[in-house]
């Protein structure tokens, strides 16, 4: 198979490397405004080469970001090519109409990359879903935020110094917001809800509450009792309706999630008749990330279509009916209240507006 | 997809109650001895049925079992007919000869329910060999060891009474030796080791010493020592060897696989470039194991191929050269041994020849 390779950082590299070990992916032409004298494959600063080039049956996008990885996938869908992606954000934003797009025109779009890293999830997701009524899913989707909540757990220490910490070992970017906030475990979960339900849930949706107001005081309170806080990911389906959030939850410490620990994920998937699954592994990282785009590849070229289905219930999140306790501390005042996923999300928005010190944990059984 | 369907039994009937629900996979006809007047599919007591109706394009084979299973499968695959299986002891002992026999006839052969049930092991383990060098798999394999041992370690019982308690369950089989002496675990070894590793090892090569002579006392020092036992089937490739083995190992009671109890399994691999990842859940039982098939039908239908390979590496298993420090007790005599595998399974073996009290359990990094 002839690639058309859009991107040449730390995933685009590491698919780089992996894919001309072997003679079935090696041969590349490389979008990059930057040239490569060390690399020994076509190189183009113009997007249009790739896409007039018939011989280039596949393009594989590891830019990121919305523009113009965006333009770039939906005309090479256009234009008859399979693509393969590891972008979060974009497969998540524009989810419905690039499987149209990909539908219309007989090529596949896979992004198995795009959520848990290396681990084969959403994939195994679209498989079982084809079989099983998949129930929920959860888990740690965000390895930043599991770096920074272990250190502090370990350490006693504060959030800013573990952010800074994270930043200095590559495991946190310059601006962490999409990842403290939990707004990239919120994509990987719109991605995997949708997958998992056959539904079509939106990120503006989801609400998100990350870790940015944790303090030490909060996670020694959380050690008195025995519990281990992780940011958790969750969708839940009931009927025709799917509870969502991203939100702290509290773990028993003699539990499994207490024991992943550094950047690693761990995420869960409930059906009804295959009962729960658990997946962990790196959730990021040049290679791991690779691993999962080069394999969809070799899918492609095996002749396996896309994963995704484009029959899909219309659904609405709704976070009214799902009851937790949550540990709630306003300023120093801390106590425990239990509250719709709803409630406790509009009282945290409710303090972000006002700008007051707050934080809100959700108690959790085991999952 | 038309469908020949071998085997009513515990996974059959539950792949067709899961099958009959898709309306790409609901066009079965049965074999099986005896008539099922509540079902509304065609069904034949004779095998030649199937094999003469060209119109059945896949096989499902759930019998289990040598024979007739291979004779069926065999005779399947020649008339160029798919084949999908759940049957670990027919594609542990014939791999390389059914594999020889798809290829030959242009048809897949699938069997990821043949090892961990309903979780997608050994198809990611396929998917992530193609891209990446995987160097080892280990884990709990086998539900019915690690619901008696988890029994043993909760309750401080004797080995009979929970082996008797798992056989009431349905855990447990009538005759439990391929679970206890860990051969079922060691099928599932050789072909996790054969896909991960690209190579053909063989069942007879891979030492088994189980959990039959594990007694109340030895779980009671595990105990002291922070530690608890689990049955563990570990494969590692280094060079051009591997080391294989099932046997029980010691884990620490803070670590993860201390918390794996009952049925379930946990299952991972090491590869270079992605790292550790893990498998948990639901390792054997009916829908399980079936959706496993079910899904493999799925990949079969969208023009998947097996993914197996034919080309593979002669390797030969090598224990010499893997040194573990073992807890041994002979009779009511435990002491700590550092040995290689290879000598502690000779040992193990002429205690069993002379059938005195014997038990031995690696210490094992969590792994």
């Amino acid at each position: 198979m002839k690639i058309g390779l859009l991107g040449y950082g730390t995933v685009g590299s590491a698919f780089y490397a992996m894919a001309i070990e072997h003679p079935e992916t090696s041969d590349i032409t490389l979008l990059d405004l930057k040239r490569h004298d060390d690399l020994t494959c076509r190189q183009t600063a113009d997007f249009q080469d790739i896409l007039r080039d018939e011989s280039i049956g596949t393009v594989v996008e590891l830019i990121g970001g919305l523009h113009p990885a965006y333009e770039f996938v939906s005309s090479a869908l256009k234009s008859g090519k399979h693509v393969v992606t590891a972008n979060k954000q974009l497969v998540s934003a524009c989810y419905d109409e690039l499987i149209a797009l990909a539908e219309e025109n007989s090529v596949s779009l896979r992004c198995t990359a795009a959520a848990g890293g290396g681990i084969p999830w959403l994939h195994s997701l679209a498989r079982l879903a084809e079989c099983d009524r998949i129930t929920s899913v959860s888990g740690i989707m965000n390895g930043t935020t599991n770096y920074i909540l272990s250190a502090m757990t370990e350490q006693g220490t504060e959030y800013a110094d573990n952010l800074r910490e994270a930043q200095r070992l590559g495991y946190a970017e310059a601006d962490p917001t999409a990842d403290v906030e939990g707004y990239d475990a919120c994509r990987k979960l719109v991605l995997s809800a949708n997958i998992a339900f056959g539904v079509s849930i939106r990120e503006a949706e989801v609400p998100c509450f990350g870790i940015s107001g944790i303090t030490a005081q909060d996670i020694a309170a959380f050690k008195r009792l025995g519990l281990v806080c992780k940011l958790i990911a969750h969708a839940d389906r009931a009927g025709d309706q799917v509870a969502a959030c991203v939100e702290p939850m509290l773990f028993p410490v003699s539990g499994q999630m207490a024991h992943v620990n550094g950047p690693d994920n761990l995420i869960s998937l409930h059906a009804e008749r295959v009962g729960t699954q658990r997946f962990a592994g790196a959730g990021a990282g040049g290679f791991a990330t690779a691993s999962n785009v080069l394999a969809d590849c070799f899918e492609i070229m095996r002749g396996c279509g896309a994963f995704y289905t484009s029959r899909r219930d219309a659904v609405s999140v709704n976070n009214a009916a799902l009851t937790q306790r949550y540990y709630v501390r306003a300023g120093e005042e801390a106590a425990s209240r239990t509250m719709t996923v709803a409630e406790a999300h509009a009282m945290a928005d409710q303090f972000k507006k006002e700008r007051k010190p707050f934080f809100m944990a959700a108690a959790s059984e085991e999952r």
